[in-house]
Parts: structure tokens; C-alpha cells; sequence
């Protein structure tokens, strides 16, 4: 349409139909358009542009997203879209993937239409698989595709896992010929395995050439893949000979052969390799990038250390959420329903071993109808026991992560940890009787709490060793079943402790 | 000693001290004192170095540490210092701290005295703070000077801030001249901001210089120091202009000048940005190293990614043992004396919740003398509410962690978890009601828990969110303290609401 059209156009609208009709003139026409308008319109819409703010702050909070949300978010009850657009386009993707996990739904999905295809396309990289699958099913099938058309071939797997059956396979489909069966190929190994997080970007060499030519065929790529920091020497078959550093490369002599300043003992990563043991060799191998090879010694090819900082950071997200059982890779603003729906579960596992405790405590009613302040004093032997067995759980728990727990160590872990039950047990079982008594004036009452405590401590230490092993034993992730069983042991025990030495002793 | 002497020697001594004197015997000597040796008495010495296990076994395992903790712990017990010795000296620096620190003290003093300095140097790197300190004085003064003379500055300005203060200031003094100023400028920096991550062995280069003559420097330099990926670009006060990626400079033609293939845009890191920041940045731009600058912009160093991951990793230890009341550094194997002193604190802190519950009990002893069912129940209506609490504490944690949860976006996140206490507190009120019902055949008592508990869970929403906020807002951890208030919160309500709505209705 004509910039004069459209200027009278607006002219002609009310207020609200007017913002809505400018938010969709593109930046290209607005000059035009606002050349055309009568002064005090043009001054009313270009205002949104003049207004300082939403840029600054959040060009000043870089290090954080505080301040930004709230910004983000008034920005858009003011209806401001295009600037909005705007901000998110001069955005680090990964910032704007944190921001708009941080907005609610609504706001979320309305700040996703002002992205053009490409840089949702790097948004969606950095989202979390519920939030990325979500926003990549509001794109129409076009859109998604025009957006994945950037994505690197490891971000575009985890894309199409993370998405759909149905919309995944299409997106395959709709890639060409070669990109295609790459995917497939990656597709084929698990998620959280080697295969699943190596990229097919790499530059192999072979090693009789020589470094100058080598320098040569480089220079005529022009730009290396993003975090090449060594290129990979193979034979003629395409199996693994070692790597060669650029760092080395940048250093040797031109007529050097590759052979002779390359690393052959850098060893190659296995394709079936669990991530968690990806992120552990480069951890413990300081590696930037490893090549990754198949049992018959082909290279494949290379994960980076970006995809496995990834990792780490999501396993120890998963560890934390666990505990609390929650699901790692939830949406903090998922439907109320579906987040109702999966933390009842663990509600529900909690309440069996609730009234386990209270079945037990249930045998001991004539006991609690004579003497009620056992009935005061029961959660207290409860819960020290919880808190005790809790920190040797945890402390476990992180061995077993570090694979420094195990059968050949435990027996000297229990020693200790039963050594520290027992002092503490000592030391907390004796304030607590002293409490006792001072409050109702019995030392029995006191000297049964004690007996009480220092016995739960004894078994909470016990527990709290012992379990996580056996979950280990049955394939079953500590973190996520061990605090339930742990307190169920603790709260059993202490009751049964606490009102059965108060039944023989004091009835 | 000739190697004859010390064979008749052996030959005289019973076979204990016999072995004793041969762990000894160097590598050097072996085989010419096995000459001397009659072949009875040279095979018995000889045979733990062709027995098999303990090298197969570390190798195997190459992934896990698992069966490899009790092959060394096996090794040890038969006094078989010197295989271990070897074992160890073949062993990746990173896989041998980690064993040495799945092993009890006494042993692991036994293991650390088998290694030479350089090797030693190397392990206490990778060891936890409390460990490594703890070894390191275990050596003596000439020892550790010449461990560490082999370390990074990184890693030595860490050990120096992990020892005592007396043997960090020695060690300190004994490096040259230049070394020891570079130290004194890094140890000014706190050990958590980017100057104390710092690496100051990074190559810097002039922006006006050609890339033919970069490439001949760098041939001179002969070898770059480990995780090279790019050369800092500043001018002649050393101030920062940008970044040269080797992966750059490999593919611009040697007559380019710097300043044309650099990356200018490339920001460098303030000195004083704090390590969990440092992290973030990493993360969200995907860099292998960065450089380190102050306010007047001169390059003080860089950090490199292998040192990003290790504080990935370290917070996330850290928020994981710090929710159980755990020092994240501890050593599994601390005295027990110490572990015992470090763990009462958090017990201390909770018992004084639990008598705040248990003193809310005491108002209701009047009620619970005449229904004693309700002691029976109580305990469910707490620990349904502290389950729900600490589902929204652990959301809420991770959110402000990823700086995804503020004023900005909280009253929609209350909303959301109001929501989802109602709707769990709704379900889960009906059925501990009818198994109430079920269990004492009381109408009332069954509807007085449903209210307690859906008041419970409704008061678990509210605290999970209002108090990491709070605790933040006092700078102080939300993982750290979160998990206690919330449980003694969810305990109060949870007590009062149920015995106090008894007392109203039943009494």
C-alpha cells in the first residue's frame, strides 16, 4: 500500500485500531508513513521509538535478566511490539531464550511472533525441550523450517527429538538430500549418547601430507566450523590417526608432515558413549573438542566443550529438581494442570509413607492417651533422625556421582559415618532430654527422648549409606527415590523407637 | 649400595622386612639385584610386578572408578607401594585424585608418598580444596616448592589460597622473582571473581603487525600454552583491542594485517566479575577462552574454558550439599571429630524448628488427650505440606540461579503455584479424608484434615516462593537456609491448623 494510503488510513482509525494497523507497518515503510501523517499523530506513534527505557535496561542488566523481565513485560501491555522485536533481534539468543522462559504464556508466545525465522531459529537452540517444543509448534510448518534451515546439525537433532513425531518427521523431510541423512544417521544413536551430541562438522586431514599445504587448503575454506581448535588426521578408509592442534599447526614448520606434529595419543570418544561419561573425559581431560569414532575406528565426528558445559549444567539442574521430584526440563509457567498432574505423583508416594509413620504411631494410642506429651515431643526424634540421615544421603549421593563410593569404600564410609551418628547422636540426644525434662518435668520422659534420638541418628546414618547403594544396585537414581525411602525409614523408626520405650517404661 | 650387597642382604633378612627393604629398591636397581638373587627368593620379590589386576583393573575401568578403588585398597593391604606407585605415575592426573580421594586418610598418605613431586604437583590440581591442603602438608617444604614449581599460576594461586596461611606464604617466597609478582598481583584478586581465575600465559599481538609475521612469531615461541584458541590483540599501553582466533589465522592470507581479520566486537571480561558470572557469560557465548581486563582496559590475563567447567561444576556441588547443611569442599573422609561439628550446626538449627512445632503441639494437649486420633494424624498434615512447599522452593531456587524468577514475574508465578496447591490440595485432602474416615469412622475428623491440609498446601505455595525471594533479598543462599524455614513453616501451619480446627469442632 502507498505510504499516503496508509498515513490517511490511520488518520481515519480510532486510537486502538490505529496502534494495531502501525504495528504491522514495517520499519522499511515507517519513514514514509510518518512523513505523510500530520504532525501530532506522527509524534503519538513514533513515540514508542524516542522512549528511552526498554533498550537501556536492558542493554544495562546484561549480566542479569532482573529489571529486564519487568521491562519486557510493561513494554508489552503497552501493546509496543515492534520494539520489543527489535530488542530481542540485537539479543544474544541465549539471553533471549532465558527471557522468554520468564514470561508467562501469553506474553511468551506474543514476543515469539515478532522474531523472524532466523533468529527464533538460534533462540530455539538455548530453550529448554518443553519451551523449544512448544514455541516451535506455534510456527506454521514453513516458519520452522525456514528457522531450522540455520541451526547447526546437533542443534537441529536435539530440535526434532525434542519435538512431536509427527512435526519432527516433517522437518526432516524437509531438508535436502545430504543434511537429511546426516540427521537420520544421528537420529539413529540415543539422545544422552556420544552419537547423539557429536556434530559432523569437523576438517579431516590425512597424515602424510604437509603442513603448508595444509595451511593452504584451510585458507581456502576461508572460515572454519565455530570451536575448531584441532582438525582430525584419518587414513584413507576414514579412520581415526590422531588429531593435529591448531595451536600445534600455528607453530610448526610448513615442510613438517602432519604425521609428525600431529597427537596420535589423543584418544578418540566411543559413538556409545553416555554423555554423563562425554562430560567426565572432558573434564577430567581439560578436552576443547574430542573426535568421535565408531568401533571400527571410522571418525564420525566431534563433539565440542559448549554442547558438553550443556550437559554438566543440566545434569546437576536434574540432580537438584529430582530431589524434589520434579521433572528437570519442566517450564516454570507450564499449564497449571500439566504441572498439577506431575507433582501429584510425588505427593502421592509421600502420603504412602506418611501413613506408614502414622499406622505405627497408631500403635501406640493407649500409650498416647495416658501420657500426651509424648505425642508433643514425637516429631522431634522425627525429624532430627530426617535432617541426619539427609547429610549422609547427600554425601553419598555425590560419591556415587563422582564414582567415589562403592563396595570397595563403603565399609569405611559406614565406620565413619556411624562414628559421627554417634557423637552427634550423643551430643543432641542430651540437649533434648535436658528440653524435655525442664518442659514436663520427667526425667523418664527425658532419658526415653535421648534413647530415642541417638537410636534414630544410629539408623539414619545406616540408611542414608545404604540406600542410595541399593537403588544404585537396582538402576534406580538415587537423588530422585532416596529422600522419600530415607525419612520413611527415619520417621518409622523414631516413632516406633520414641512411643515403644515409653510404653515399656512408663506404662 | 652394589646391587650384590643389598642382594645378600635381602637374602638375610626374614621375608616382612625383606619386603620392606625391597619397596625400596629403586626401578633403576631392580633388575640387577634380581641377578643377584638366588631364583626361588628373585621370584617371589619379582612376582607383583607380573601378577595381574591392579594395572588391568584401573585400566579396564577406565570410565568408572568403580572396582578400582578396593584393586588399590587390595594392593595396599599386600604393601605393594611401589605397583601402586607406578599405577598411579601412568594415571591421568584428574582419575588419580579422584581415587586418592575415594580412599580413607591413612591410606591415601601411604598412596601420596609413592608419587614424586611433579606428579604430585600435577594431582593436587584436581583434588578438592580440604583434601588437597590437607596433602600438601603432608609433604615437606622442598617437596611441595617442587610440585608446584611445575603448576599454572591458576592452579598454584588456588593451592597457595587453599593452604594454611604459614606454608602458602613459603611456598609464595621460594618462586623467582617475576613468578612471585605475578602471584601477589593474582592473589590480590578474590578467589571467586575473574581475577582469581585468571591465567596470565596468554599471547598478546599488535594490531597494525601483518598475519605472515604472527605465524613466524608464534613458529619461534615453538609451543602455546594449553588451550590456545586465540591471541589477544592490544596496542602499545597493553590495552585491549580485540581477539585473533587461530582459527582465523590459519585461514587469512599472511599479508592481511591483524587489525583486518581480528575480532573486535570480542568482549573481554572485567577483572572483578564474579566466577558465577564468568560462567554464565561462557555458557551463553559459547567461548573458549576470554580475556581478562581492568577499568583502564589493559589486558590482565585470560580464563579458559576447562576452568569455566570446573565452577559449573562446583556450584552445582555446592547447591546440592549446601541444601543438606554440607560443606561442598568437605572431604568424604574428614576426621570424624570435624564432620561431626560441621553436620550439628544444621542439626542444632533444626532442632530448634522442631521444638517450635513441637511447642505449637503443646497448646493442643487438652484436645489431643481426648482424641488421641488426631495425634495419629497430625504428622501427615505436615509432611504433605513440606513436600508441596519444597516442590515450589526447589522451582523458585533454580529460577533466581538462572535469573529467570524476580519482582517482575512473580505474582504470575504465585498465581500459577496458588493454583496448583488449591488443585493438589483439593485431591489429595479427599483422599487422606476418606482413608481418615475409613480408619477412625469419624465424619469430622476426616473433613477437619482435608481443610488442614489444603490450608497446608495453599501456605506451602505462598512460602516456597515469598521465602527464597526474601532470603535473597538479605543476600543470603535461598538453597542453603530455603529448605529449614520452609519445613518449619509447613510444620506450624500444618500442626495449628489441624489441632486448632479439632479444638473448635470436636471439643
Amino acid at each position: 500500500m502507498h505510504p499516503g494510503k496508509l498515513a490517511s488510513l490511520l488518520e481515519a482509525l480510532d486510537s486502538e485500531q490505529r496502534q494495531a494497523v502501525w504495528q504491522q507497518v514495517g520499519d522499511d515503510q515507517e519513514a514514509a508513513v510518518l512523513r505523510h501523517l500530520t504532525p501530532q499523530l506522527a509524534a503519538t506513534l513514533h513515540r514508542d521509538h524516542d522512549e528511552p527505557g526498554l533498550e537501556e535496561a536492558l542493554d544495562a542488566g546484561e549480566e542479569h535478566l532482573y529489571t529486564q523481565i519487568s521491562s519486557v513485560r510493561e513494554a508489552l501491555e503497552a501493546g509496543k511490539f515492534k520494539r520489543i522485536g527489535k530488542v530481542f533481534r540485537h539479543m544474544h539468543p541465549a539471553k533471549a531464550a532465558g527471557l522468554l522462559e520468564a514470561l508467562p504464556p501469553d506474553e511468551r508466545s506474543a514476543v515469539w511472533e515478532t522474531l523472524d525465522n532466523e533468529r527464533a531459529g538460534k533462540v530455539l537452540v538455548h530453550l529448554h525441550d518443553e519451551v523449544r517444543a512448544n514455541l516451535a509448534l506455534e510456527m506454521d510448518e514453513d516458519e520452522l523450517v525456514a528457522a531450522a534451515r540455520k541451526l547447526d546439525l546437533d542443534d537441529l537433532v536435539d530440535l526434532i527429538q525434542a519435538l512431536p513425531k509427527g512435526s519432527g518427521r516433517q522437518l526432516l523431510l524437509s531438508m535436502d538430500e545430504i543434511k537429511r541423512q546426516q540427521l537420520v544417521a544421528m537420529l539413529s544413536y540415543p539422545e544422552d549418547s556420544a552419537g547423539g551430541l557429536m556434530n559432523t562438522d569437523h576438517i579431516s586431514v590425512r597424515a602424510e601430507v604437509k603442513v603448508g599445504s595444509i595451511l593452504r587448503y584451510l585458507r581456502l575454506l576461508e572460515d572454519l566450523p565455530d570451536h575448531t581448535d584441532k582438525v582430525m588426521v584419518v587414513d584413507r578408509k576414514n579412520r581415526y590417526q590422531g588429531v593435529l592442534r591448531l595451536s600445534r599447526l600455528v607453530t610448526s614448520s610448513p615442510d613438517a608432515k602432519v604425521s609428525e606434529v600431529m597427537d596420535a595419543d589423543f584418544k578418540p570418544l566411543d559413538v556409545e558413549l553416555s554423555s554423563q561419561e562425554v562430560a567426565r573425559r572432558f573434564e577430567d581431560l581439560d578436552m576443547l573438542s574430542a573426535a568421535v569414532t565408531n568401533e571400527q575406528g571410522e571418525l564420525l565426528g566431534r563433539i565440542t566443550v559448549d554442547d558438553v558445559m550443556d550437559i554438566i549444567r543440566e545434569d546437576s539442574d536434574r540432580a537438584i529438581m529430582n530431589m524434589a521430584g520434579l521433572d528437570d526440563e519442566a517450564d516454570m509457567f507450564a499449564p497449571i494442570l500439566t504441572s498439577t498432574r506431575r507433582r501429584s505423583v510425588w505427593l502421592g508416594i509421600n502420603l504412602i509413607t506418611a501413613f506408614l509413620a502414622a499406622w505405627v504411631i497408631g500403635q501406640f494410642q493407649g500409650t498416647l492417651e495416658q501420657i500426651v506429651a509424648l505425642a508433643v515431643l514425637m516429631p522431634i526424634v522425627a525429624s532430627m533422625g530426617g535432617i541426619a540421615g539427609s547429610q549422609t544421603l547427600t554425601l553419598v549421593i555425590r560419591g556415587l556421582a563422582l564414582g567415589q563410593v562403592e563396595g570397595g569404600n563403603a565399609k569405611a564410609l559406614l565406620v565413619k559415618e556411624m562414628g559421627i551418628g554417634l557423637l552427634n547422636g550423643l551430643l543432641w540426644s542430651v540437649v533434648v532430654a535436658a528440653l524435655a525434662v525442664i518442659w514436663f518435668g520427667s526425667w523418664k520422659i527425658g532419658g526415653i527422648i535421648a534413647a530415642a534420638i541417638l537410636l534414630n541418628l544410629l539408623c539414619a546414618a545406616l540408611a542414608g549409606l545404604t540406600i542410595p547403594l541399593i537403588l544404585r544396585r537396582f538402576g534406580i537414581d538415587p537423588a530422585l527415590a532416596g529422600g522419600v525411602i530415607l525419612t520413611t525409614v527415619t520417621d518409622v523408626v523414631g516413632f516406633f523407637a520414641f512411643l515403644g520405650l515409653a510404653t515399656l517404661l512408663l506404662i
